[in-house]
């Protein structure tokens, strides 16, 4: 059961949401660009999966499925693909570039402070823009937002893995913008 | 000197914000509706003391002095009264509500799951509504962000804290809605 009386019975961030849609505006404004913005060189499904990541690592299962699932349905790749980043980012199959940049994100998660100039270098080295390590390190940000917002109020969520993979291909329809936390 | 190249040299969250307007739109949205929107039962001296605790505990020196000097503003009290509630928040000048929603604060900086139901149990107990509790969550959530925004690509911040109590004034009087980050 949830902290407080979110006047709703809907799972993970959509409870909140919908208890409180002003501040949902903008936190949903934000998913919409960080995450899909076309104005990206970083794809729908690399965002998603830096999302993933983080929220794996703060252990908020809610949202690590929810954009688990965005991830894979963007990749087509089977759930393996973005459970190996979760396990180990090294021996994953995502592009050097990409581990460069799940590397920052995970210093991020832990502290502002964690990320270092070497994996800065490193991603670079890769072919990293400065647009893309600016995204990745408020992607990471954001995530500890969202996953705090989620578990600080001990909010529900479906076990059913299913039910994440279901929901994904419709969220990626609609995007974050306008999002109506009931449907 | 930053991670990447921002093109200016603005200190701290304007740097970023400057460098991608698009984002920080909604962020400032956020921080308007979070931090200054008036049906609130928390004053605005008591959020942004909020969003300065939980920066403290970030270790996020731009964050921590200015949302520092904006709750001092408000308060209308000497900065001592604020550096009281970053040492010990228990010794300090604060109602008890106010104490137990900072313990809650404090416990999502840690990890949302890190909030007890002891903890909410408390905050209820000194009238704390849920909406107190839902929007102190929030601010505390937003502020891992913000701090890890600032600190993830290595901002510069101003040592000097006479500048954050000058800005102070300003900020208060403009709000975060339309925000201009070059000023």
């Amino acid at each position: 059961m949830a902290h407080i009386d979110l006047k709703n019975d809907y799972p993970g961030i959509r409870g909140p949401m919908a208890f409180s849609p002003q501040t949902a505006k903008p936190l949903n404004d934000l998913a919409e660009i960080l995450l899909r913005d076309d104005n990206n060189a970083l794809t729908r499904g690399e965002r998603e999966l830096i999302a993933t990541y983080v929220s794996s690592l703060n252990d908020c299962f809610f949202c690590q499925n929810v954009h688990g699932g965005l991830a894979q349905h963007y990749f087509q790749c089977d759930i393996g693909f973005v459970e190996a980043v979760k396990i180990d980012v090294a021996t994953s199959a995502v592009s050097d570039k990409m581990k460069a940049l799940l590397y920052i994100a995970a210093s991020v998660q832990q502290g502002g402070k964690k990320v270092t100039a070497k994996q800065i270098e490193a991603a670079k080295g890769q072919g990293a823009t400065d647009k893309e390590i600016h995204d990745t390190v408020l992607i990471a940000a954001a995530f500890c937002m969202f996953n705090r917002y989620v578990d600080g109020l001990a909010t529900s969520a479906p076990e059913e893995k299913t039910y994440y993979i279901e929901r994904a291909k419709q969220r990626a329809e609609e995007g974050y913008a306008g999002y109506d936390a009931s449907k």
